[in-house]
């Protein structure tokens, strides 16, 4: 709220001298990425453009720009969310002219660039789809709800993650580690099991790659609870890439910070559990290969054991499912492969 | 449960008494699946197929069926679920072979023709994706959980529709209807704008086409609740078939009973909502028209609204969503909107 009532008043104060106002926004584009040793995460460097009142091809951007602050600073007074999609559409409420949903979305991210925050600190917010459960109590901040509590076990189906547990103060937790996990399927898995109790844990239900306000909530619960974040998915390079964004972060939100979790680990499925574990398993399609051969290059893999993995993969060129472990029966990954793995992440 | 072990006892008893036995499964093809009047869904007509033990090319099929319904009342026995996926998977550690996820898939359909119910009360489960918020109090019937009971309200983000709430018990509702809504955003804004409130209602977020387990909610709630149901989708073709598969039900489920809500209503966005209130629109793909062009001589679209909105439909060649309603404030799709259609509902 303070970041955008500045840069408002940044603008009005330019004009009221009879100037003609100008922002700077850092530049997204590949050469202005860079990876970012001490945070170890994705970040941008100095370059950045200039909008310019001044100047008319400029003033259109510029104009959307001021109206998307403006916008976004209403959402938080008034203490309502919006997608993409309605911003998009409610500009036409006040005659902002947007060619397509795509420039709508290409300015809110020079917003974001601004201001070096996701747009779900400005209520604007994609659609739910992770969901969480465990050991741990919160406090909504959201309107209606401020002061009530929920414990994340009181629905063993999961509770959704979206604004109001995004926003939300952690209370109270005997959890020590966060299990981010890619597939509902294995996530009901652990529930039944009663993984968050045998290890105390919270259980976080990606649904593939996680969305942005996931990785913020897992970065949060390393940061302020201290817990341990292991990621468990697939074992193909796009599951190896999940782990990796949570992680490190991803090249699309490096104007943004406090996305990453750079202590997190991905525990599994490896390419060598394959073979460990006799799993059956599928051949590579070519989209596979092609992928693993980016991310053997990507500067984020450089890491003993992401570079072992990639290794094993391209000699195997085969993938595998985390349910793939039901042919030793449904409680064998918990019993078995998650005790096992525990014990080998402490010492990576 | 009843239903399996009776399975199981005939295959059993014919064997003692020296005989072969055989399965009548109903046939799913397409010139079996009728559309029943009494019931207003789709249902199977009397043909079935025999698999019969004596004959050699039938012994792999048959030996699938009886090992699946053995392996889903090992679940219910052991009060676990699974996914399709795991039970391709643990047939291995049987060593009853699948060729591949499709064949599994196939003979679990057959179990569920063969109880003439689906396959989540087999505890066979699919991955979540909707949930819900409203003023409805359950009761857990799930391990670990019996005879706990959570109010829907208690997470702003929503609760995860899974297998413990659909088996729940519904204990105490003030709502008198329940809104099914196609997308996350205007689930989030219906949240927001209090319309559980305002309108005594139970809020479900189907995330496109209802999952079946939804589809079972929705009718609970509807028949065990006496609650009006009524559906908000995009208008579009595919929309419009969202609202119609929770009314009526899919050619897909016609060999289960007990998914269809035939007095559901789709309240919306209709065709004829588009020039109503001057929405802002899309123009039609050749897929669009195609599957419009389908609907129309579809016998479940036989009603005059349907009809009358289809035409529509063709005569503007263009769809719209539900967030277009921001093009006159984030609030106005509840406080116009849904006020005026929900009398305009109650006449048709």
């Amino acid at each position: 709220m303070e970041q955008l009532t500045d840069f408002g008043e940044d603008l009005y104060e330019t004009m009221s001298e009879g100037r003609f106002p100008v922002v700077d926004i850092p530049s997204r584009t590949t050469s202005n990425i860079q990876y970012d040793e001490v945070t170890r995460s994705y970040v941008l460097g100095d370059r950045t453009f200039r909008r310019a009142a001044s100047n008319i091809r400029h003033l259109k951007s510029l104009s959307q720009l001021v109206w998307n602050a403006f916008f976004a600073k209403e959402l938080i007074r008034g203490r309502r969310t919006s997608t993409l999609r309605d911003v998009y559409y409610s500009s036409q409420a006040f005659g902002i002219p947007f060619r397509d949903q795509k420039e709508s979305d290409d300015v809110i991210t020079d917003l974001e660039a601004v201001a070096g925050r996701p747009r779900e600190e400005f209520n604007i917010v994609p659609e739910e789809r992770s969901s969480i459960f465990g050991d741990l109590t919160i406090e909504y901040t959201v309107p209606g709800y401020e002061g009530r509590r929920i414990d994340l076990t009181a629905h063993p189906d999961g509770l959704m993650v979206g604004h109001a547990l995004r926003t939300a103060e952690f209370v109270e937790t005997g959890a020590e580690r966060v299990f981010a996990i890619e597939k509902g399927g294995t996530f009901t898995r652990f529930i039944e099991e009663r993984v968050h109790e045998r290890y105390r844990a919270i259980l976080i239900n990606t649904t593939g790659q996680a969305p942005r306000s996931t990785r913020y909530l897992i970065r949060r619960l390393n940061e302020e609870l201290g817990l341990e974040c292991l990621i468990l998915t697939d074992a193909d390079p796009w599951g190896m890439h999940i782990a990796m964004v949570i992680i490190s972060g991803s090249a699309n939100a490096a104007h943004i910070r406090g996305l990453a979790t750079p202590d997190a680990k991905w525990m599994g499925v490896w390419a060598s559990d394959m073979t460990r574990y006799d799993l059956p398993s599928d051949p590579f399609t070519s989209e596979d290969f092609k992928r693993l051969t980016q991310l053997k290059k990507d500067i984020r893999y450089r890491g003993k054991l992401w570079q072992r993995e990639i290794d094993k993969f391209m000699k195997l060129k085969r993938k595998s499912e985390q349910e793939a472990f039901s042919r030793y029966g449904l409680s064998y990954i918990v019993d078995k492969y998650l005790a096992e793995k525990m014990e080998e992440v402490e010492s990576y």
